[in-house]
């Protein structure tokens, strides 16, 4: 693994000049790190490095969904989202504009797993037919792979691993080959490891062979560029809470035009369809189909406002601060003697995982809380098929708004 | 219809005895209003009678809602669920409470769609199977009907009204003599209509056939004392937003201990069910399985916050004092040319429906919004299977902490 260079304030240039990538002399740059973490009021409070579980977010995010909140309260529920009808509709191109989508393609939803739910659920799966996912796949949606090979007849099949430790695409062509494929379903980012699964190849494969692809973009929209036409996916789940520093309670499902017809949502109600008494109910054209009408309206305007702010800072410059600041930590780590690096691949992204030989990983994350570090560990129950399962590891998750010297604080209190 | 007393202030005494319902003198008494209304911001600023639709909520509900989320944009989302820990598992209990129910009965949920759909879906529907509903049943469910019974065969059927226009009970019990039902699925009180569907003697009859009976008390919980004992339903889907005055964004989802295992929830995660790579999975034996793990931590709070609000003044209270001020609307409506007041039943709730010759009722509702007056309009795609449908009727729907003096402001803005 290289060693990332730690500069304070700085970082290698980024390609986006939008005004939060400029500094005072006008000068463009990777992005401006004192401005983000003040604008970030949680940076004041804690070192966060628990960004995989639920960023910090934006002071923009906060505000907005505060206002709307007390615009609730003050003159109605239904009459505040009348009020904000514009911010309401602008969530849908606003997160669309950060995944290259059309706002039409984009249901808001509660979260990434009522957004993977809503599509993996709406498939029309037949006796026969295979499900191929990966080692790395995230054990809620393994869950639902189990309920559906149960009561449909379906087959389950993990993907191993190539030499990197992310998913074979040797293996997957050659499976996909064998025919019977209903559904190609695996994660990006998984939360238990840094890796990164090759997505855009996969959709290239996918294509080729005409099989639906789903893929659960929890952990990647927000810290890596996320290209929905580049990765050529059906179906994209995604939460508000993590990386996308949106607040938590709110998620969306990306459904590709060509495709939201011909899949008819599990559940069903007056967001998703017209109710006709005399024939019955008609089910409307576009991603829409798989909301339902009630929904937290103030965290629907606050993410729509954290997908613009990061599309405002610029991706790419958010995507190569954090593997910076992550390979980095990771360099670092490597260095001790005692400490195991688990993350796997050529290009991990910024969730860092790793054990110390004699140390429990819940008493090193309660270490660094004490310390006012915020880190995780990971669980046995969330590693889905992964052969080389660690029982828990500690998982240090950096975003583009940690500072170098809040690096430098955790390795400090680490065993 | 009776003509209600309009005594600003007091109403008829109520049961309760908490502190909300004992004045400065220390007297019992039915509800202090203006109490309960300074301790409604919204009440300085509008006239709210779209309690239907979304009610204010009291100031404890703003301020948890809002402290919660404060909380977690300082310390991180995952750190701020940790440390109020106590308050999102106390929304079970003080949910339960207000219903009767015991706390691993309840799953918190994102609204009373998501609810009854995590119910509905649940039941294990075979071809042949008969589901018994109301004319007065949402279209949103009428709409869930109707999928499975393209799904899976079932058969879909209206029981008619009785003479006082809610559904017949004599009709009921005759068709569930026939055989095959496998659902009796209802709603308490519609949207479009001040009608209460006879709760207890459906599931008296539910109960006497052996037969599931799904009820959906969106409209009712909070303005109705509601027992699900006393009502014998086996599943109760519910909203936060309307007569409970919970934050826009929950709900929550009752299912009677007994039968809780025999329901396989549609949707499972990591919350629902622990992942064993081995065997498969294990779905959790409470009524948390309708869950799932993220959420809008800030709500549920809130929601808990509202339940036990409620139950501090006293259902019995609240429901006396809803119902004689929407008698008294109602008996002011009947008596004026023109003005058709279209709530049926005996004893109808807090939700006031009419129309006024020779005016939209769109355009009645813009009227008052420009009097500071919040009121609502139906739609005739809300309206099930009601063979009367009104295209259109104007909607006020009264909660307690209405005054007589906005009754009257709403009458006098009429046409």
């Amino acid at each position: 693994m290289s060693i990332g260079t730690s500069t304070t304030g700085t970082t290698t240039p980024g390609t986006d000049t939008t005004s939060a990538n400029t500094d005072t002399t006008g000068t463009s740059r990777g992005l401006d790190v004192e401005r983000v973490r003040a604008d970030t009021p949680g940076c004041e409070r804690v070192a966060h490095l628990n960004n995989a579980g639920a960023a910090l977010p934006p002071r923009p995010v906060i505000e907005a969904v505060a206002a709307h909140f007390e615009l609730e309260s003050t003159i109605g529920g239904y009459e505040a989202a009348e009020r904000n009808a514009e911010a309401v509709e602008g969530f849908y191109g606003a997160v669309a504009g950060l995944i290259g989508a059309h706002p039409d393609e984009i249901a808001y939803v509660e979260n990434a797993t009522r957004a993977w739910d809503m599509a993996f659920y709406a498939v029309p799966f037949a006796a026969g037919d295979r499900i191929l996912t990966t080692t790395s796949e995230y054990s809620s949606n393994a869950i639902a792979y189990q309920q559906v090979a149960v009561s449909k007849g379906v087959k389950v099949e993990v993907i191993p691993d190539g030499p990197d430790g992310t998913l074979s695409l040797d293996a997957l062509a050659a499976e996909l080959a064998k025919g019977d494929v209903r559904l190609v379903s695996l994660n990006h980012v998984p939360t238990h490891n840094g890796l990164v699964n090759p997505a855009v190849e996969v959709g290239r494969l996918c294509r080729e062979h005409g099989v639906l692809y789903l893929l659960d973009a929890c952990q990647s929209v927000g810290q890596i560029a996320v290209d929905v036409r580049e990765i050529g996916a059906d179906m994209l789940s995604v939460t508000g809470r993590k990386f996308l520093r949106g607040p938590r309670g709110t998620g969306f499902l990306y459904v590709r035009r060509e495709i939201v017809e011909a899949l008819e949502p599990p559940f069903l109600d007056l967001q998703a369809a017209t109710w006709k008494p005399a024939e019955g109910y008609e089910i409307r054209g576009d991603a829409r189909r798989f909301e339902t009408w009630e929904r937290y309206f103030a965290g629907q305007i606050g993410l729509g406002v954290a997908a613009a702010y990061a599309s405002g800072i610029g991706i790419a410059a958010i995507e190569e601060r954090v593997r910076t600041l992550a390979a980095t930590l990771r360099a670092e780590l490597a260095e001790r003697p005692g400490t195991t690096v688990l993350d796997r691949g050529e290009r991990p992204s910024g969730i860092v995982t790793f054990t110390v030989d004699g140390h429990e990983p819940a008493a090193i994350m309660r270490a660094a809380r004490e310390a006012g570090i915020n880190i995780n560990t990971t669980s046995p129950g969330s590693q889905g098929y992964d052969p080389d399962v660690v029982p828990v590891a500690v998982r240090a998750s950096v975003h583009y708004y940690n500072s170098e010297d809040e690096v430098q604080r955790l390795l400090d209190v680490l065993p």
